[in-house]
């Protein structure tokens, strides 16, 4: 089968890309003596975390997920260690008790005195890591906070670790910046482990990460692994911010033209606001990509800067650059997407058309979306 | 069960003001001599389509499609007069051919042409209306172009009308400018209806809609049907732009409190991105209502206009207006969230828990997305 015969809107993954991007930071992770925790939010494939840990260049430890679905999907796929890194519920304790009574071991994460009481309570002895604030101030505690003695004192043997996320780094538009950043968020974690190990609490896990923070670290030192992500697929912020090649966007979205009216320059797609997102990202950046980047069916950008200006539903609206030559593109013709975002595109679909660097489908890979 | 017991985040429909909103609707079109075609791309789900068609007030007959996904999901389950209303490519007409027959009578729409001749040239014939542009310039010829005539001629006998959408009304902020819209909608339709009856085609369909106009339309003479959408569940959107009451959204995501920073009166909710969506249409309004309007557990406004100010993937930041006692909400709070877009939030998830006005889950209702 041929990308140029899949029904339209469909997302592609270019695995020669995705296997370029995962050697890129497995080898950028190898500087430092931690393990890589691949983070599967922005995936979602258990394929796709396969090759992510099969990690010829340094030590691949485990998973990081978002939802409790991920963690389902990807234990019932043999993948059992994994760190679920968004606060938990008192009410979400029985289905990871669920998964770890099952052979998995479901990590968590908390940032509140009665939630980690609500996990030593719980009868199944759930392992969690209590959540640091590095300076996105989003979830977690200040890493002086009188709370992250009391947390660790409710949790009690429960206690694995701390845990912090540099989301803040995606601000950062030079590598010293991000690596300013990075070291921002390894000195949080690094000092919550360094107060938690002094009140006599053992803290094996000392986990921070974000693809921009886990490329540009300078040190990690007592820093036990990482959690990038987004590093996997890229996409036309992380190109804007500089940690990624606008040439290694592994993820696509298949599209066909469903309208033209050459004279305005402009042609209407079946790739819309839902099979987009719409994520604007790139709102932030220097150069605002709108709902994404034109490029022909063989994924290359043989159309400058021509963006999809605009979408509806299931519309989207192309104006192709003054400095460009018209194409001739007839009602069926194939183009493809680069996204904006690609967590929020990659999460409209529900499997990848898997090609490797030419048009031919060698595999069809499942996602797992939702909750 | 309880709207209490269930996994968050989730979507919530309230099946008593789903009702009042259908009835309204359907009253509203009654005034007319026309026929209601629910669009089904903001519901999805054939428990909807059929209260939807179960109309008191007047005449239903068959839905709207946004995708073929939908067109198959529907036929499938019984309901065989579908148009689908997004410009067809030659490459999707054997996917119709299919469902047609296999007894659907799925109606598609075009304004080339070249795709005109490819459906004549089909082996099976399938019903096809010619889109015009009644000024919200997306899809569709205007109705004086030459090329209504050309692709009548190419169409021949699979020539069963015109179609236009006014997209363009979701700009009006009045009844009055609703009206003028509408008036503009049905004018063009009308006109290129005459057009085709003139040059002896038979032209039996002439369908106009959008929620906003099918609602303020004064007279839809000529015109044999409406194909409104958004209005079974209305949105923020909707309520600012005055189609909709803000107390007669029918659709919520319920959520749960995962972080709290009482001293600076702000929460995390395990509703982000991905289970709102980032639409932000109400950004052109005179309230913007960022990702959400916050309700609590029984979907009321005890929280003035307090917002989920921002999303990551799967985190939201909620913000208590200073003007409003700050509740002492503990980790694994429910609250629900009111949508900024409700067809956007609603794609983001895969089924419906439906409540009757309380707090009782009455049914699970699925929902058809992807293409």
């Amino acid at each position: 089968m041929k990308l140029d015969d899949l029904p339209t809107p469909c997302l592609v993954l270019d695995r020669t890309i995705l296997q370029r991007n995962l050697d890129t930071m497995a080898r950028a992770v190898s500087r430092h003596n931690v393990a890589l925790r691949p983070h599967m939010k922005t995936a979602k494939s258990i394929d796709i975390a396969r090759l992510a840990l099969s990690n010829p260049y340094g030590r691949s430890q485990g998973i990081t997920v978002s939802t409790l679905a991920e963690a389902e999907y990807f234990t019932g796929h043999g993948i059992n260690d994994i760190i679920y890194a968004v606060g938990i519920t008192p009410q979400k304790l029985d289905q990871v008790a669920k998964l770890n009574a099952a052979g998995a071991n479901v990590t968590v994460i908390t940032d509140d005195a009665d939630a980690a009481a609500a996990i030593a309570a719980h009868p199944s002895p759930t392992r969690t890591l209590i959540e640091i604030d590095c300076g996105e101030h989003r979830g977690g505690i200040d890493v002086g906070d009188s709370a992250l003695l009391e947390i660790a004192g409710r949790l009690g043997g429960r206690l694995a670790g701390a845990l912090t996320h540099a989301g803040h780094s995606y601000t950062g538009r030079t590598p010293a910046e991000m690596a300013a950043i990075a070291e921002t968020e390894r000195s949080a974690a690094v000092r919550a482990a360094e107060r938690l190990v002094q009140a006599g609490y053992a803290c094996p896990i000392v986990s921070v990460g974000s693809s921009p923070s886990a490329l540009y670290a300078e040190r990690l030192d007592g820093v036990t692994e990482v959690r990038p992500g987004v590093y996997m697929f890229g996409d036309l912020f992380q190109a804007e911010i500089g940690t990624h090649p606008e040439d290694g966007i592994a993820v696509t979205v298949l599209t066909s033209v469903i309208g033209r009216r050459p004279a305005e320059r402009r042609f209407l797609i079946d790739a819309g606001a839902l099979a987009l997102s719409k994520d604007r990202s790139t709102e932030a950046t220097p150069h605002d990509f709108h709902y994404g980047l034109v490029l022909d069916l063989n994924g290359h950008r043989s159309y400058g800067r021509t963006l999809v200006q605009r979408v509806n539903q299931e519309h989207g609206v192309i104006e192709f650059s003054s400095g460009v030559a018209l194409p001739d593109l007839a009602i069926g013709t194939k183009l493809r997407i680069a996204p904006n975002h690609t967590c929020l595109t990659a999460a409209a679909h529900d499997r990848y058309f898997v090609v490797d660097g030419d048009n031919t489908v060698a595999a069809i890979w499942p996602r797992v979306n939702g909750w």
